[in-house]
């Protein structure tokens, strides 16, 4: 059977920017034709023409519900198809075409169905009509051609019967003879729907006690997330929101306290923002003790932190190159925005090497004199491809040349090295394992010979904001001069507090890391068993080579729509055209059913769409590494003893219903941390931040099991 | 009496960027000479040489404690009064001052009482022989001159006579002939150290339950904040921090009924970090209700939210002037550094006009045809002198020659206008008013006028993030090219819930914005009455002129250690060299003993400096818009009338021990909204934040007053 509303409003509407008033109107017309419409109240309608489908972020809730219309839904299919340019991408088809098949509904409903129904032909001629409407403005606007007045792009309005009709006039200059920056805004978008580069952004509310599962735009609809770059699940690690609680919103939580058992508040707390730049009063203990901490990470002289690693990019790159004299960067063909903008913005020479080739690099360093200042840029994973920089030969070269070594670790601290230092660490696994929490550089060790590294704290440590690692001066002059860093707001304490406790736990704890690698390895295993196309690499990323952008989309929405699976498209500008891919991103906190029905997900959906294969890319000589005729196999960076395969000691797969694994020395230790929170040693400082002491503070009546936190925890490894 | 403590070691130990090693190397040459270092532990050494004193960034805390010392304390004044260059600034000097006086220990003890000690000699010889060892260093580094090698500038050296003695031998790239990079950094902090523009961040913690109040590195140390930009107070709001807490982490604070009432966790929350950029699993409907809520705020069609206003200044003018073919800014003299960068990066051409000045602004506009795109740029609020833009003049003018407005209201949005929106608000207040929480245009308004308006989250809101808001297809263009806003993390839902709560609530409370004007009015009065040069201006900002960076930092300084006061010196390159000021602001927090007592100390620390007065900057022709000859009286932008002083509905100056108001019906409003945090009229949605609720699904037993949060509100005004 097939549901009963019915539908005479094409969906194309909703896609419009439009204001609420406009769409109404249009609607309105239409009433008299529709059942549906007819008796549906207008604050009702409202609501759906306005708000954006739950799961389908490039439909409305009206357009998701019109598909459901006997009348409509062919309708829609047939109209989406005609359509070559505009708004309705291939996407936007495949999205119309799936919906009904993840409501249960019957898919492909025949064009004879529609015409059982007795609205069908109203319906369909209101279409035309307006069809008819839109292409009769059309004419008039060409002829008014260059006028700073016209409305939408004709391009668009063509491909669509309610654009022209029901397109709101944009407020627009009335400067007679002046530029039309409303036209050009319009322009601009258009070439993203015409190259499918247009992005949707998908509403997904990752939830911290269902990790990892998301609500969409309902609560109710839930998806499994696998691109996220919460690499770890540390944004719903226990330690962290509990760090988190009572350093920065203990008052908040008092007033329970306050209210259930009558007790004045008593512990001090920092609420929200930082209310003012690092210089002016949004300096606090907790970014210095963040700074120590990362500084430590890494065995450097200092850190600083930023608002994000793009920031922390920009601004040092911009500082040095512009700062430096005559300096010149080389920088990686691979490298990521935020570097490439810092070198551009500081206007310093910039030479681009072949991605992670030694002799091109080499070759282009020989040509500059000794004395020049130099900066090789480059990163450890390279995140859209998964491959690794060769870190210790790049210092070599970069011994010889009397260049400076800038490495970007963003998508490495917290996954390599044995205290998530990041892969420089990692290449000295175990001599930097043996050094410990010590903060004494080891001199020799990749990561010493380093000049600056830079990290984030929105990824594997699950929060947000990025930093600098480097020698004190270099620190201390990139804390003078970047702009980027001096005049901009601190990040809140609350979430300093948050990234400090996620970096210290996983200090001490390396068994998140192993079980990421132990999955990562699982579902690489599966795909290439499945002939399905991963880009081979040594890291965590497991990329999955598509080709198209409109056919990238499409998967993606067809794994959401029909297996409840997230993963993101990744589109040009992020990658280049032709290597669009889907970005897998696997975490210890996924279990193996989990993993196992993905991958029958994907290779389901590659049949279903006549996706291109492993096999089929090697056939036409191979693309973005997958199929190449002379590949050699990658080993994994992360090896089988270092996994702990060889002695027995590798963390399990989560099975269905398992809780993580959460570690209570490290979980012990950062708390320690944070009951002296101005480091060990410090005199007169009895801030009382555990959980335990929380309790004890505000309510000494109360048993509870000590410490409160472990005990929640249902399978703790060993101390 | 006088403390006991006996030092040998010279301070400017204490301000080099050494390795603990070094200094404690160091310090143990002198145990034999000084009866506290002979017997002080060695890790308690370590503790003191290695932390900053919590109270002054500059110093170390053995350097605090060192000028307890009846030799030390004298011989430290002595040799930073001989230190004309290097890292004993004059500020420096006067942190050495002023410490014995803070700590209630007798001022200025003689030398003569400094020979009674017995070992004065001793000491002060071994300072001579450690600065004979620094001179013999500087020579043999004089004569290797340009070696790679060479150790700290010798001009710093010269002035400490442990520097070059304990100097680490910082590591350096060993390629010969290579750049010297790390001399290179040496060398561009001892310009900042030169001209006094090097800047120590204090360490402060604003206590949310003590607002105005922080502590510094020592929880019990507590200084009363003037210079912060949480300019309501908004950042510990409960509304706030009870959103962020039952949005964000619920799951933390479940964890204490989970074991002291023994149920499960119920609710849905999102942990920490957003775990990806907007389009790639970090956008959620935290995010989207909140650039709604902006959106609407401005009566905009759209909003885009960044981690940063920085970012979004300098991701918006980066892509506008790199896309609009031929686009040609123009710039207010003192916009803001993040728009200057942005305008740079987009490598577009850059006019510049006269702070404020119409004329200027035209005749430049007039040079230029009139189908080339321009973009005014400028700001509401100019937070460094307060000076605001003549906002509906400069849309005359925009209109007039085809340009674009730009409009800055960081320190303008959650403070002007009947809802918070900004000057350009404010600008028809009687208007805005009537129109209530409408997100409709109002035509012909200035707001409407504006093109681009950019604000923060992160002052009058007391968040995190900035953000944009103009017509749909500009704020998507953004979105789909704008590098700065594409390739980041996007910020955590929680703060974003925290932010949203924040402007919810500021669009319906008009007291908070009204009590700030009135304490302004209060502070700038007293002020003009003693004779202190307030910069004169029509906003909130009350600058204080002082003219020289020295002295800024020494009246800052002076304030903190006498009066604890922390008002930050604001020196370039923030101002201009020559106008150096003090920047106060005030909240509707401070208290009027507050207000009056910084009155006071602000008059006897002006006196006590010998800091010139208006009437002496009047005799001197006027700086920086002080005792100018044609000055004409500055009508604030608030009227009597907008701040209720006509009609009796005037808020009033809390007085000591006061509890702010908070407004029960904007509280219950904002509650609401994120009872139903998807907007109203989402079917299937059930999101329970509301404390009550809260406390309904887990503690069904327990009772407690509804609504608590309104219950624990000393003086709510009525709904």
């Amino acid at each position: 059977m097939i549901a009963v509303p019915l539908f005479s409003i094409p969906p194309i509407i909703s896609l419009l920017p439009l204001r609420t008033m406009d769409k109404l109107s249009s609607i309105a017309k239409f009433k008299a034709s529709c059942p549906f419409l007819g008796r549906t109240k207008t604050s009702t309608l409202r609501t759906l023409c306005t708000s954006t489908s739950p799961r389908y972020p490039s439909l409305s809730r009206l357009t998701e519900k019109a598909t459901e219309c006997p009348v409509m839904g062919p309708a829609l299919q047939l109209r989406s198809g005609q359509m070559a340019a505009g708004y309705a991408s291939l996407a936007g088809t495949a999205e119309f075409n799936k919906i009904p098949e993840h409501k249960g509904v019957l898919a492909s409903p025949s064009a004879a169905s529609a015409e059982k129904c007795p609205h069908a032909s109203k319906a369909l001629a209101a279409a035309r009509m307006a069809e008819d409407l839109a292409n009769l403005k059309n004419e008039k606007s060409a002829k008014a051609a260059s006028a700073p007045s016209t409305s939408k792009a004709p391009a668009t309005a063509a491909g669509c019967p309610f654009h022209a009709a029901t397109a709101k006039e944009t407020k627009r200059k009335s400067t007679p003879g002046g530029f039309d920056y409303e036209q050009f805004y319009t322009t601009e978008l258009e070439k993203k729907h015409q190259d499918a580069s247009y992005r949707y952004f998908n509403n997904i509310n990752r939830m911290a006690n269902k990790f990892p599962i998301a609500h969409t735009g309902n609560v109710k609809d839930e998806v499994e997330v696998w691109c996220a770059n919460d690499y770890l699940g540390m944004g719903n690690n226990p330690i962290v929101l509990e760090t988190m609680q009572y350093v920065g919103l203990a008052r908040a939580s008092m007033l329970f306290f306050t209210h259930a058992i009558g007790r004045s508040r008593t512990l001090n707390t920092y609420g929200h923002g930082a209310g003012g730049t690092r210089n002016i009063a949004g300096n606090t203990g907790m970014h210095l003790a963040l700074e120590e901490e990362l500084a430590q990470l890494h065995r450097k002289d200092a850190a600083l932190v930023f608002s994000s690693c793009y920031v922390a990019n920009d601004a040092t790159l911009t500082t040095l190159g512009s700062k430096l004299p005559g300096c010149v960067y080389f920088s990686d063909t691979m490298n990521h925005a935020s570097m490439i903008q810092g070198m551009r913005h500081s206007g310093a020479k910039r030479v681009i090497f072949k991605h992670n080739d030694l002799q091109d690099l080499e070759a282009k360093l020989a040509q500059y004199p000794k004395e020049t200042p130099k900066i090789i840029c480059f990163e450890s994973v390279y995140s859209m491809c998964g491959s690794i920089g060769p870190i210790a030969e790049i210092c070599d070269l970069a011994e010889q040349y009397g260049a400076l070594t800038f490495l970007d670790e963003v998508h490495a601290v917290g996954l390599y090295g044995p205290h998530g230092a990041g892969v420089a660490e990692h290449l000295d696994y175990e001599l930097q394992k043996r050094a410990g929490q010590s903060p004494e550089p080891i001199k020799g060790s990749v990561m010493d010979r380093i000049d600056i590294i830079t990290g984030t704290l929105g990824k594997a440590y699950g929060a947000v904001g990025g930093y600098i690692a480097g020698s004190m001066d270099f620190v201390d002059t990139i804390r003078s001069y970047a702009a980027g860093f001096i005049f901009t707001t601190s990040l809140p304490p609350i979430n300093m507090a948050g990234a400090r406790a996620s970096i210290s736990y996983q200090r001490l704890f390396n068994g998140d890391r192993q079980l990421k690698q132990l999955n990562v390895r699982d579902l690489k295993g599966r795909f290439e068993a499945l002939d399905i196309p991963v880009v081979p690499g040594p890291s965590h990323i497991v990329p999955v080579l598509v080709g198209d952008a409109a056919l990238a989309r499409l998967a993606s929405d067809t794994l959401l729509a029909k297996h409840n699976v997230y993963v993101q498209a990744i589109n040009y500008p992020t990658v280049a055209r032709g290597e669009e891919r889907l970005r897998f991103t696997v975490t210890p906190g996924h279990n193996m059913e989990q993993i196992a029905r993905l991958a029958q997900a994907v290779d389901q959906t590659f049949t279903e769409l006549g996706m291109k294969r492993t096999s089929e890319w090697r056939a036409e000589g191979g693309r973005a590494s997958v199929g190449m005729p002379d590949a050699q196999p990658v080993e994994p960076i992360w090896t089988d003893e270092q996994l702990g395969l060889l002695d027995g000691t590798a963390p399990r797969t989560l099975k269905a219903g398992q809780e993580r694994v959460v570690d209570a020395r490290a979980v012990r230790i950062t708390r320690e941390k944070f009951n002296n929170l101005l480091g060990p040693g410090e005199e007169g400082v009895d801030m009382d931040v555990g959980v335990a002491q929380v309790v004890e503070a505000v309510a000494p009546g109360l048993t509870l099991p000590t410490p409160p936190l472990e005990a929640s925890i249902p399978t703790a490894v060993s101390a």
